[in-house]
């Protein structure tokens, strides 16, 4: 199962200075120190060691962990980040660097993650500088959860806890505190946080095959961010399972790693490994709130969720839980300009979120409209014999509809118009306003919205829509109203659906029959046989599809010569009822002309 | 191949609701319409339809496109997203929610990327909202640069260029433009973006087994964000070729798609897909850069890189370019609370970036000391007879020293000793400055730096440069301030490697040595003599460790009971070449003894 992961990467070994490059590509702020390949050091732009009037807060380490840490570059957080190699500490002439070029009279901090290659380069540098006359103090992250105590020579591993340890320090800083205080807050910072991750996927070295070592199914417990193996390795459980687990075992009265208990104001960290899409750690976040609430009896005041340290393209994530206080608290929600500190987290949280109420409809119900039996005036009942012709059209035409779609579409059409028809039917007898037709079609679209679905129900839907809004407001409806509401209606459906003219769809029988219906009532031809005479276009219109070859997705599957010989059946759906009901008002009103 | 992917998920029913959930928790700006799970909108906390005094601006789609849409939301972005299922519109009730909780009496635009169900359910709610009395205009967004056109009736797909005309409008409706002028801006930001897609993996649904689609090696160009298959399929390529490929396609001068041309400042957009670390991301924005000012003649004039928007965990990025003028640059560096609008990245770029040079050391060397041979005084003298005595014995001890941490290490200690002795006799003829005891160390130190490497290395280069910052500013060096520089030297060890007394480490030969050293100077023995008593100790240090059990790593995979038969080989070295410099010390000074 060892395979060679896809990287967008170009020679794996300058995937750290060609990451770096797009880093100060894309943030003005940033710039790199002139030491490529071998040192490598981004800085703030803004900030000349010499005459640097704030203490100088660096940190660094193996890459691999992106953003982490040169992401945290940036006013009121690191003033310097030192590179290494993927994995790798970074060599001490590097770090020796970077305190050279920031660090100004009131000396500099090293964040270091507790890993023995940073505490060594970074302690040899630190030795270095100080013999060149910098102010230079440490201070050493250890906020791993996983294993219990004691850890020997190694001790707890630096994890993404030592992100809000680099925030707590460079906020510090920014207000101008001494190198000595700001040590000391860091420290503190750095001894009230705990760490624990979970992989669901190891990672992979740029440039090397993929290990086998998790298998599918199954998750690592407590894995470092160097491709280690985990504490333990179990079967893959929910979010709800993973997220208990490692809040637990963070917050574990047995190792008592970190000085929490309940009661106590707490920040979370939610971490993802390098791979996993915001929606997973968001749902991880919204799990672990109520969790260390109800079941920790904590107090969260803030949360932290996105990708902060990573493990390469690792899939997974960690959790971070920090004790809050005042003070904390202030230098997390410092103002920064480091441009992968999380955003719009700062400020206090509302003790509970309930959710917005859903606002009301602005259209009141006329409840008795529909109470009520009607008494059905002339247009009401011509309305309702319109109706009636057009749905048992559709009703009568479901199988020849399905016939034509099943050759050049998915072969639904005439069952879903089946549906939209049936409803309507029974919807008219319950409770269409008959006597007002602008209403009467709002409803027709409501009937097919309950019941149609897919592509040909919302566009009708939205004819209606659309006709209703150009019938509402006119105290009286003639001819003249109804071809306004069907020119509106078609310009909806235009407009939202795409297609136009010859687009092989129902507007091939909707706009032939709208110009004629406008055309032959401006010429002042009776309306009776203006409409029955839109109706024959309507019917034209949706023959000629036959000729059309359609536009988009269907001529990827259909061959040309089956789009020749069957007309588009929503088209030929229109062009059905649209006729019926012209016919079935031309009866009503002359009954003679039989 | 086809493989059920782990996701950190619980009901895949769920993974909408949840993440909203995840985001309202992690942000206190944010707030969710109490209709889950039908009506899923995130809205700002801060806005009430009925008062808002600037034209809301509201999108949504899908869900699988995190953070999209609902990471936009913020003062100076979104108002409202409304959030469909995964890949599926959402419904129109959602959408008509949204409108009526944020639309005061300016109105809204909806910002709808162009999918067919996206343009229907959007159509039909505004249509909607009209007939409720809203003002509302849509604007549709058609970035995908990935197919030629005729692209009929489904036309060209909304991507991640939808996110920069989000910023465009609600920077515009933040600043308290009409919804007409608010509106002219979003069309005109859709109409000068183009976006094109790389992806190196498919995406899988939640609750779904993994597509095996794109087999090993292989990447898909031109795809879009729902796992719909991309224009080509080629063989993986090194991001060079690849972001060369997707800039030449989105400026294609075929398609037209977008309305730059040479001479034109642009904005980019690096967006991942899903599951590809900031590292790649950072990798393709650094070539893009240089590839459109120097291939295709363009200005940057802000680079924007992140995962916006997302197709689940798809592997792969997309690149979007949009023409910049005055106006856009002012709406995209407009303030925003929106979480995931990316930060500093506004203001200016300088036209090149030239890297910052790296900064000297502060100490000066002196060129002379080192160039002329010298005169050695009777303290020189003494030095170099100390320091070739302890050379010697490690050289003398590389088998011995190798075969006891072939035991209990990884068998290499006195090969590396061996390395670090000889550099320090060849250096010591050239250029130690015996003379000067404070230089000389130090010298000592840079000869180990340079040949040594691994942990200890470092940690003799560590254990000199403490003793030569503890000497060096003393004028006349007598033993007491040898005793001195030794205890710094052991501090610093035990500072930044970690180990204590006891750890089976070199410092179980130097503590007792600086112990015993400290205590006969302070009782007035001669120093000689101290001297030697202390390498006596230091030896007995040394072979105690052979009863100590290891610290961390090493007690994982060494037995007990070798490890009660082996003492630690990198104390024996340090009792070696420290006993045998007293040796010589105490022969030069007193050769009457013998």
């Amino acid at each position: 199962m060892s395979y060679q992961a896809k990287k967008l990467i170009n020679d794996p070994r300058d995937v750290v200075t060609e990451y770096i490059e797009g880093m100060v590509e894309t943030y003005p702020l940033l710039q790199y120190l002139d030491g490529f390949p071998n040192i490598k050091v981004v800085l703030r732009a803004d900030v000349l060691g010499s005459t640097y009037d704030k203490v100088a807060v660096i940190s660094g380490g193996g890459s691999g962990h992106e953003p982490a840490h040169a992401g945290y570059v940036g006013e009121g957080m690191l003033t310097a980040a030192v590179c290494g190699d993927v994995f790798t500490s970074p060599h001490v002439d590097a770090i020796l660097a970077a305190i050279r070029a920031v660090t100004g009279p009131k000396g500099c901090l090293l964040i270091v993650k507790n890993y023995t290659g940073d505490r060594l380069n970074f302690g040899l540098a630190a030795e270095e500088a100080k013999s060149e006359g910098y102010n230079v103090e440490m201070v050493i992250v250890g906020d791993d959860c996983a294993l219990p105590p004691p850890r020997g020579v190694a001790g707890r591993r630096g994890l993404a806890g030592t992100i809000l340890v680099h925030k707590v320090a460079g906020a510090a800083a920014a207000a101008g505190l001494s190198l000595t205080d700001v040590t000391a807050e860091a420290k503190h910072a750095s001894e009230i946080v705990g760490t624990m991750g979970v992989a669901f996927s190891v990672c992979t070295l740029p440039g090397h095959v993929t290990s086998d070592r998790l298998g599918p199914g199954l998750m690592e417990l407590g894995l470092g961010i160097h491709g280690e193996p985990g504490a333990a390795v179990a079967d893959l459980q929910t979010a709800d399972i993973v997220v208990s687990h490692v809040l637990k075992q963070i917050l574990s009265t047995e190792t008592k790693y970190v000085p929490i208990t309940r009661g106590n104001r707490v920040v979370l960290m939610i971490n993802g490994l390098g791979s996993t899409p915001a929606m997973e750690l968001m749902i991880a976040a919204g799990k672990a709130v109520p969790q260390l609430q109800l079941e920790h009896g904590l107090a969260i005041d803030r949360v932290y969720t996105g990708s902060f340290m990573t493990s390469l393209d690792m899939a997974g994530l960690s959790i971070s839980i920090m004790r809050a206080d005042r003070i904390i608290l202030q230098r997390l929600d410092a103002p920064t300009k480091a441009p992968f500190w999380p955003v719009s987290v700062e400020g206090d949280r509302p003790p509970a979120k309930i959710p917005i109420p859903l606002p009301p409809s602005k259209i009141e119900t006329n409840v008795e409209l529909f109470a009520k039996p009607q008494e059905l005036g002339e247009q009401g009942c011509i309305l309702e014999v319109a109706i009636r012709a057009a749905a048992n059209e559709i009703i009568s035409l479901r199988d020849q509809l399905n016939e034509w779609d099943s050759k050049v579409g998915d072969g639904d059409c005439g069952s879903t118009m089946f549906r939209g028809a049936t409803a309507i039917m029974e919807d008219m007898k319950k409770c269409y306003p008959l006597n007002d037709a602008a209403r009467t079609v709002n409803e027709i679209g409501m009937s097919i919205r309950r019941v149609m679905g897919g592509t040909s129900g919302i566009l009708y839907e939205i004819l209606c829509k659309a006709a209703y809004a150009s019938l509402k407001d006119s105290p009286v409806i003639t001819s003249k109203e109804w071809a306004n509401a069907l020119a509106a209606g078609i310009a909806a459906v235009s407009k939202y659906g795409g297609a136009g003219s010859g687009y092989r769809t129902m507007l091939d029988a909707l706009i032939p029959a709208a110009s004629v219906l406008k055309e032959r009532l401006d010429a002042g031809v009776d309306p009776v046989n203006a409409f029955v005479m839109s109706a024959d276009a309507a019917c034209s219109g949706a023959e000629s599809t036959k000729n059309m070859q359609a536009q988009a997705g269907r001529s990827s599957y259909v061959s040309a010569e089956m789009l020749a010989l069957v007309p588009d059946p929503g088209a030929m759906a229109v062009a059905s009822w649209y006729r019926a009901a012209a016919i079935a008002v031309e009866s009503r009103l002359r009954p003679s002309k039989d």
